[in-house]
């Protein structure tokens, strides 16, 4: 157990990730040094422990969990559960589910992060599927987005409870007391979009939110909805496609800027602005995912996090703890009571 | 008719668009200034004549065609094709078929078009559904991106078919004698993806196409494909996203220069810099989407387009004439022979 057991415990997957445990512990390591969260690093122990020895953590509340099966990219999330459950996600999972630590955070496999966070955390009563909710920066206020990869081929349905869900988040964390809410669509009349949309669009109505109707592509980023919902496989193209567009648009500059000494120059100048614009542009700044539906905290990253991005969301997880994020959302899931009205058994058939 | 009849032959749907016929005029009438193309502006004819006015057009080649009912976004395809047969885009489509004009080009509802091209000027042979293709600028070479809008909720084979039509316009357009598809999808590997996706995927590895697999959403503006497929309500959503992005990157960059006189000093200095790259973003250049697959050339322009995206998609629905784009595709699909493998009735059930 970590020292400090007043602290958020965050059990952190440290063999997730493009780049291997190095940047997982060197991220979690900072977040610890801030003294806001004890960690639990669980992985190849012995990998661990040489990695850990290149910093000075004695006097931090640092412990390492043993667990022997890595998670690869191409491993079904079926066979994780069934042949790899001494993989450092399963097992970071139990612990919390154990209640030897307070939330996980995974750079790893987000399906095998679902996966177990489903079957061994379980989902808060009432939610059909948890959905992966990142928080995005726009031109004025951030908006929650979501499914951004959890879940493919949703029915309408679970779209409503992804925005119930969202809407106490938004409340909770953005401090917005009406969400407004809006479903991803192709165009901004009722009836536009695919049969999904449609039919969610419809349901949406049904519901106490406070139901904007249709988002574009366009209002993602724009500022005009506090939570925007769809399935999650449009969620994560639109997700990969927006940091995609920053790095063109920043290569592409950069090579233009080459082009002259007078525009070096000029961007020199105005370098602080470019800066402001580059951090609050950064996906790390919001500190990955949030596994919103579970019976825990789970933070799932970026693949391609680097220490920063991981520090970001250890932090985040243990702000999480401290500020009760998932007892508030259990709770406004509890007291709206819409969550079964929007399930394939209240739902008459055609409908769902 | 157009006085010199040699020229391409472009009918404009002079009513569609969000700003009105006054814009549309505009743009088109800069075409026609080029010489390069004859027009036949389509709506109603003293709206028409009105903005003509206003342009010294004696010597143009440019004659209006009067369409008494206009098409609102609200409006639903089938209503549009039963009961406003005298809309300009479907006065615009029989034009085509008449043989009156070589081309089509409208920045009116998209369905509308898609619904009128399809039922007026009727599919290639072998096609089961048109796509709505655009041109998209990358930090590499330019992509063609399909569908963005043109159809939603599409079986599987219909991805290979948008495929199979891309690939003929890559060689064709981009001149790339070997295009490298990808199928948008939420992984890499092969797998990963919803159930259209990952059925697609196994689709396209029986093709005869240089199948490159899933491509991410980072994927599509990074250069690495020639042709990326994907579903039309993801593609819209993508395509719309990446707008708001690098709108909002605008906005944001804007707003911090403001805060200080140097950074303000900084940016007009790389001022020429960030208008190439603008211009190298801008959707305007590339002309609108190609609606593939019909017998006819479409051109499918935004909604919010501005005077100059209409100039530009009248030029280059005339060099799509001149340049025999449209028997191009006819010949490549009927040469590949493989359009009539991937349908519905010559699939198994199961792989639709």
């Amino acid at each position: 157990m970590p020292k400090n057991s007043s602290l958020p415990r965050i059990a952190v997957d440290a063999m997730g990730g493009d780049f291997g445990p190095g940047v997982i512990i060197k991220g979690a390591v900072e977040a610890a040094q801030t003294k806001k969260v004890s960690l639990l690093l669980v992985g190849r122990e012995e990998e661990l422990r040489k990695e850990l020895a290149k910093y000075k953590v004695d006097h931090l509340p640092i412990e390492i969990v043993n667990a022997t099966q890595v998670v690869e990219m191409v491993d079904k999330p079926s066979e994780i559960l069934r042949k790899k459950k001494d993989a450092s996600i399963h097992v970071a999972c139990r612990l919390v589910k154990e209640g030897k630590a307070d939330g996980v955070v995974s750079a790893g496999n987000s399906g095998a992060t679902l996966a177990c966070g489903m079957f061994v955390l379980g989902r808060i009563k009432g939610v059909e599927r948890p959905a992966l909710a990142t928080i995005l920066p726009t031109e004025g206020n951030p908006v929650v987005f979501l499914d951004v990869g959890g879940n493919v081929d949703c029915k309408p349905f679970h779209l409503v409870q992804f925005g119930l869900m969202a809407e106490v988040l938004a409340k909770d964390l953005l401090c917005v007391p009406n969400p407004k809410i809006g479903l991803l669509s192709i165009g901004e009349e009722e009836g536009k979009g695919n049969a999904q949309a449609k039919e969610a669009y419809k349901l949406f109505k049904l519901s106490s939110m406070n139901f904007m109707g249709n988002a574009e592509g366009r209002d993602v980023f724009a500022g005009k909805f506090d939570v925007i919902v769809c399935d999650g496989f449009v969620g994560n193209a639109v997700l990969k496609v927006s940091e995609g567009v920053g790095k063109a648009i920043s290569n592409i500059l950069k090579a233009e800027i080459k082009k002259s000494f007078l525009f070096k120059l000029g961007c020199l100048l105005a370098l602080p602005a470019f800066k402001r614009l580059a951090r609050r542009l950064d996906y790390a700044e919001y500190g990955g995912a949030h596994l919103l539906g579970l019976n825990g905290i789970a933070i799932v990253c970026h693949g391609a996090s680097n220490s920063r991005a991981i520090r970001i969301a250890v932090e985040k997880a243990g702000a999480f703890v401290t500020s009760k994020a998932n007892e508030h959302l259990v709770e406004g899931l509890k007291a709206n009571k819409e969550l079964a009205l929007f399930t394939k058994r209240a739902l008459p058939e055609g409908r769902q």
